[in-house]
């Protein structure tokens, strides 16, 4: 499971604060945290008025490459905006993301083609977000199929099923694990990959409804998730379910993180007394 | 999804105390509280030695049935005991377990063929109980056969796969989900139980275990469990999953189990501020 810190994102209301007040700390400390709690990438989005998303990347990026080695994941809905943030980048991490909607894959695909950036696909285009798989898969297709034209690995791709609100659309999971089976079946390299918390919208007692998600989906393939690692409760479904489903030998990394008081606990055995979870 | 109370069992340190003093306000506290949280059966075990259990269990039998009409789910693992206590309850439940274990299913299906009770059919015989789905699988065909030539209809069959320890076999899900497929192709009618805990036996944080084996049970076409109706966790587990898995539409029983503080608080609505789970 390749874990994507979703907490360091200008939309939450804490964080937008810290990044109109520059405040470094703040930062440094969701970085830092999130990579204790084992991120392997972490997202970075500035959720400013676009006028300020660049100067806001920029200073984000510097901060949290100053505290931590982990790879980022350059999150942003305007694709230019990704590419003038490639080179305050030290080492090749993830964008978030292309889909098919007004060309962004044609734009930022080449740029990345001869690097180890990853990608995250979102599989929706001009039309909006679908939820027939049918069609999820088709713009799956044409995104790894323009990314295998440039010479892009299906290693290096990132399908984000883009799952909707379980209270407007009944069918959001089974949407998300068909589309899953369906691509995993054609591109068995390629990841799935999904935010964690869309699927809850409009429901009182979300967390519920979103670790259940986590559960469901991690058991139909998905094997990466943009999510909080700083959440006990997340993690613990996380490795519950990895072993349940025979995908950790003998429980070891269940039992590693439970030492670690990754699990079973709100307080990392490395953090002090710190609550992790926000 | 049918509900079995499990918490009115003399194997619980609290409730063997209250049978040990006849303590008949705390029975019926447990009997009340697993009905206000939406029990369709009460599992009444004595856990006592065996010189004591009938006594104990014509006490529990009593005290229950005197509080509530929620029917019972008589638990014992002497099936001469489970035979000599249906005199004592007004209508009829649930016998668990008979199995194909000595004899006690052709003990006990003969006597209950006539009646509208239901049976949990554990899938263990003399040999014990196997991690093979195809073993299971004929076991539960030998006691559904039994139970057909006597009359007995699949809905009034619960077989209970005997999910084993996670910490021992690895493959305890897999080989719990692909029992239940088996089981539910060949009898689409024939209920599947289980308990909740087996599985967790020999690790840390049981209940991150618990309930993420519950949701993949549920999605694997369990629909019953043996489980704590009082536990806000597991009913949150059980709604949410429901939601997921499209059997409940427009999330209207999540929502109403949220209306009803059954879920996201501890304290559901009718019981004051009484904390409900223990």
């Amino acid at each position: 499971m390749i874990m994507i810190g979703e907490k360091i994102n200008g939309s939450i209301a804490s964080v937008a604060k810290a990044i109109k007040e520059r405040d470094e700390a703040f930062i440094r400390r969701l970085a830092l945290r999130q990579t204790e709690c084992g991120a392997d990438y972490l997202d970075i989005a500035a959720g400013t008025a676009p006028n300020r998303e660049k100067e806001a990347l920029v200073w984000l990026i510097s901060v949290v490459q100053d505290t931590v080695d982990t790879p980022l994941c350059i999150d942003s809905t305007d694709c230019g905006m990704i590419r003038a943030m490639l080179p305050y980048v030290k080492k090749p991490g993830m964008i978030n993301s292309v889909s098919e909607e007004r060309g962004k894959c044609d734009q930022l695909l080449p740029e990345i083609a001869d690097s180890e950036w990853k990608i995250i696909a979102l599989t929706c285009d001009d039309r909006g977000i679908s939820t027939d798989p049918a069609v999820k898969l088709a713009i799956a297709e044409a995104i790894i199929g323009k990314a295998k034209t440039l010479g892009i690995e299906e290693e290096r791709l990132f399908v984000d099923p883009a799952v909707t609100a379980l209270s407007t659309t009944g069918d959001s999971l089974m949407s998300f694990t068909e589309t899953t089976r369906l691509i995993k079946e054609r591109f068995p390299s390629v990841h799935i990959t999904s935010g964690l918390s869309n699927i809850s919208f409009g429901l009182p007692h979300r967390k519920a409804i979103n670790q259940q998600f986590f559960c469901l989906a991690l058991a139909a393939g998905m094997d990466s998730a943009i999510m909080d690692p700083t959440s006990p409760d997340m993690r613990a479904v996380l490795y519950a379910t990895e072993a349940l489903l025979g995908e950790d030998r003998l429980c070891r990394r269940y039992l590693q993180a439970y030492r670690k008081g990754l699990i079973g606990t709100k307080t990392p055995v490395n953090s002090g007394a710190e609550q992790l979870s926000e």
